[in-house]
């Protein structure tokens, strides 16, 4: 069964891969897929974000990355991935969740949104808060890949804007 | 007895109806008060807002519909309403609603807050979502009243940014 | 029209109290229906609550005791009242109040769970913590109705059983 | 791949069944694994438990019934199944799944809790209200599988302890 | 001891007074360090916030006020401040300040966030509540310092932005 | 300044050691103080939470052992202590913990609630689930200090009721 680990990866963090690494392991394909959202403007570019994840997830042998924009559903629809894969880090990720899940399932009951734990250590974790360090001289070891760490300081004092 | 439901209604949902047509049966006179925010741009304007929530109460003989801007205490002061209708979906309005009410409350205490809990089928529903499907071309039949469905999207289709 | 607050009351609280006042100046008439559950032992007996309830409440004209076992909807129906008013405090009460306004609601869809916001003073108040304190000699003050204060000490003093 | 889905179904409601469904999509077998906890008196046996089960999910091919106590991740090792499947109705549910999912994680990091997201209309059910309704002569239809309501209404009038 | 109490302060509140008069209580020194950030537009400029601060804690003996921007951690650092202060209001905010206290952490493990509970009586307000309120005539007595009132109102007239 | 950590301890977990060697760097004195609830029974009895407790706490020179009945403050005041320590673990914790402090405070608001936040490793760690681990032969490695795993294990084994 293939799944898709839906997602902004503004950048890709530790908490991410926690996800995207037990996705790997319950399904036989994983399609890491990047939201192209024209209305949000994001602080790395869709070519960074994808390219950060690629190399993060290079060991991973059943997982590759791909973007979309538009409805989740319609990407999953016409490439026939049946479950979308989302981490739950705290409550109020449920009640975000829930209501994207139910939406979901209101275009297309066919598809089904499978909810994993966040390890404990990384639920605090988001792109927000690895910017906002990084962006202000913080050190964001652990927080993101080691593989892209440079990536991440380096192209937001390029001048990719944090927040 | 009187008592008001205030909102943006940008547009109005299938969930607000649920609420609105509770409160026709618990109130003598409902009146839909469609807020005027000067600082946030809506998809709608006033004037389609409020027409659109009019085609679909008219079948409520005891419903009508006016806008406010400013503070809700004031308007229901002038128009002698002693009763602010809201809906509760999820634990999360809660804590929203849990503020304006008691802000309320220190302006004017004799200005009761009630709230209803929106039908279990329509507890993810939203404003925010129904422009987020639409503009996608998503299907939002049974999100909104029917006979605005066509409304909404072409509304949006002409111009109006869903967020 | 006619509502009713059902609870335990074991004993009445300020909070309770805040929430019976605003039905009072909300409904025609307002009876407040005490719970006998007879899998639950209460500190007090159906007796001294009613007692307790209705000397706090004899100041309001429109407010009458009664008691009921079984479902709160066999009690509105046959009672004809449509309006089930409920307080709450905090997140936690909506979860459980969500919870049985929709089991009431699947049972008989005409009568109407109604939510009210006790007073941010009262927020933290409940039986339980009246019993507590009272229990180990802690001042309840405040806690309750000044009129039943001592009928409330003396009673858990008598043998009731707190918590 | 095999799933355990995990309860104490005392009874299956129909809220279980939209999560067993669910699962008999997802994975190539499904075991519903019913609790045998010896501290906690049920108002069903074990066997009333499982066949109710059996009875409700005979049309799904995939699906079969097996009980079990002590730890689950012992049941899941000795049984070869990697996932565990549970509903998540509500905020409140979160944080018990999530503390359940993180010590299940401590005791063997192999198995994965997979959650998923019950239908709106159910997430307010539980085998709690399902007893408390019957046992005071409420419908219950719709809330449990229809070909198991007589049984549960028999079996509580039976003597069944309803909480 | 010395703590800070971090914050923007736009303006201070009742509530903000409420935590920082208990700091002062439990530290031999309090900073009330307020945040100085580029990417946010704030109602108030650095100075009026600071003298607003200034005036409401004058008879504080203990308490001095500061800015600061970039990483809260650094500035703990390099003023030998061990413990940052922050008020507790409601579950919403514990979510929040669970997210920045882990990431301090991770930051800084030797600096701790000490968390205290805003009284029940001001636990909805906050700065943005106040100067919605003030920018609509609506009362702000007892929201804000008695004598910060004045100033809060002029300034929002002369044309700070409210929201 | 002296504070104290109230709580059944029973037994003391990784999570509560986190808690205490916390207040430990913060406070010149810390009163671990063990509830003897004569209502509830516990797994453990008070000489030996307090046994396990002085032992998991004797590298921390400022850390003792008492225990207490009846109400925290009344403790509190007669031994001159102002600071109660919390640990706040997860949103749920919040809402009993926001409970308990108020009620303190009505009852003497010179005694202050001081909450820390718990390891995020630690976050879904308490007594209960360790008993329940124990009781089934889980390993509980890591969820109790080293020093008193033994005890826990061949206490509980021993017939203590793990709930």
């Amino acid at each position: 069964m293939t799944c898709m680990v839906p997602g902004s990866f503004d950048p890709v963090t530790t908490g991410h891969m926690d996800i995207i690494t037990r996705a790997a392991r319950l399904y036989e394909d994983v399609i890491v897929t990047v939201l192209h959202n024209m209305e949000k403007k994001t602080a790395f570019s869709m070519q960074e974000r994808r390219a950060m994840i690629e190399r993060a997830t290079q060991s991973l042998g059943n997982v590759r990355v791909d973007n979309f924009s538009g409805l989740l559903v319609d990407y999953a629809h016409s490439h026939n991935v049946r479950v979308i894969v989302k981490g739950l880090r705290r409550a109020v990720d449920f009640e975000y969740e829930y209501q994207l899940a139910a939406a979901n399932r209101h275009l297309d009951s066919s598809i089904e949104t499978v909810l994993l734990m966040t390890d404990t250590r990384y639920n605090y974790l988001s792109s927000t808060l690895v910017r906002d360090l990084a962006a202000h001289g913080g050190d964001i070891t652990g927080l993101v890949p080691d593989c892209i760490k440079e990536a991440v300081i380096s192209g937001l004092a390029k001048g990719a804007s944090a927040i």
